[in-house]
């Protein structure tokens, strides 16, 4: 199972914590982290995977494997700048979105596009068809019952 | 000036007028029109370009030319179904969101994420960033004064 | 019809005339011109087809409209880097590549992946499927000839 | 390191048993395998790869996770159709091509546009810049030493 946690590339030391116990959630649960590759939210959340023993996939928007955050254990390296969101989604059984600025916005409306389950901790929580938690371990919880569902 | 119709697939009586003539009224100014090259909002933006004499650019998301509305005058066929999307709106100097579901709010982030100005009829319009504008009249005066700013 | 002109980025005076008088025959025969938007061969290609009335093409690998070479009418901005040569060539209903280096041998292998013609002027000549030209007329003329072909 | 193995879809007994010996020494030296996660030579070196113990990523072209080989660990789904091409090439240290059409060709031009290792096994041999080697210990040798270069 490949679970995707989404979220802007610099945040705050509380939202960063968030996402590192989503991260370690999810790699104790034994799926594979996908993210963006890159900083803020999307480091915390391979640093708590990574240091939980887990595999961590960076779908990176630039030219090298070397953007990646030291927690990324796989670069996939794509040039394809923004492009690259539609693959982190498209990738996951489900979606956790934390916090997050427009480019996130844009990740949980093609995920909601695609039928994927989005689950938004302080993240675009009045979009319709997301699924509002309030805390990592409701986050992943959720993300594993909706995952299931949809792959059923 | 390339301006970017945004919109869904399918839409209502009401709405297709509404993008036919946003379409008419960009052609009536010079500018090239952009949409996704498909049905509903994107057809009726095309038409009322094309038979006011404007230049239509459908970028497509599937494999073939032949994919476009018949309002289309230069296919550009991508092949990366939603990947397209972000074509659309980085070609634009302005982008008009004309009511739309998940796939025009992908667009309308990713417009808000490169800083190019967004208006908005009918649509998404609690997103902050965007400019919300009540006709088509005043959808195309507002882009081009926000396409003139931006690209001083 | 759209007809695709392939080449590299920068080249001789002698390959930047046959591309110049491939794209003002394109243009003379009516057909709307495609290339990569950028200089040597695109560049040569627009500017031809421009002098002569046509409507050129670029779609662009980077992030603005402005990176585009000034024979360009409409620029369509991707910012996926290499992976715009796929859009290039899908869009094309016939193919010609003047000269040109590893990137051209891409977009030509793509071309014959997707069952494109592709005519060749002093390009990847030994690859199989290619159709070898030596002038600018014949480039051109077998075009509409494998076009005309391929879409019945 | 990652390292791609590319080539066609569907291959001879003789072609398969070569990639999986490939992908099975790929994977012993501690790489971690890409390919493009479909069947033929991809197949072969995840199952390769796979059974000696190996992680081995599939960059899927289509819509769905499912579509990849059951060989594939960790499926990356793209929906980009051939443009996922470019990714696999680009998230890689090495690649090394198992003979091959059309599309591998595509792949093999764009990593060298890229600069990247290209090493052939009875592939696409006469394209200048390829390093031409005639089995899977000789393919993963030069893979390592051209890798370890080209990081440095």
């Amino acid at each position: 199972m490949n679970i995707s946690v989404i979220g802007a590339g610099t945040c705050s030391d509380k939202i960063y914590s968030i996402a590192e116990e989503v991260g370690k959630l999810i790699a104790q649960r034994g799926a594979v982290l996908i993210t963006g590759g890159l900083g803020g939210v999307m480091e915390a959340a391979s640093k708590g995977a990574n240091e939980a023993g887990g595999t961590t996939i960076g779908i990176l928007p630039g030219f090298s494997n070397d953007d990646a955050n030291p927690y990324v254990t796989i670069p996939v390296t794509t040039g394809l700048s923004h492009a690259r969101n539609i693959i982190v989604v498209r990738s996951a059984d489900a979606v956790i979105a934390v916090a997050g600025e427009y480019g996130t916005l844009s990740e949980i409306a093609i995920a909601l596009k695609l039928g994927k389950p989005v689950i938004n901790i302080e993240s675009w929580d009045t979009i319709e068809g997301v699924v509002v938690v309030n805390s990592p371990e409701e986050a992943v919880s959720k993300a594993w019952e909706l995952a299931g569902n949809h792959n059923q």
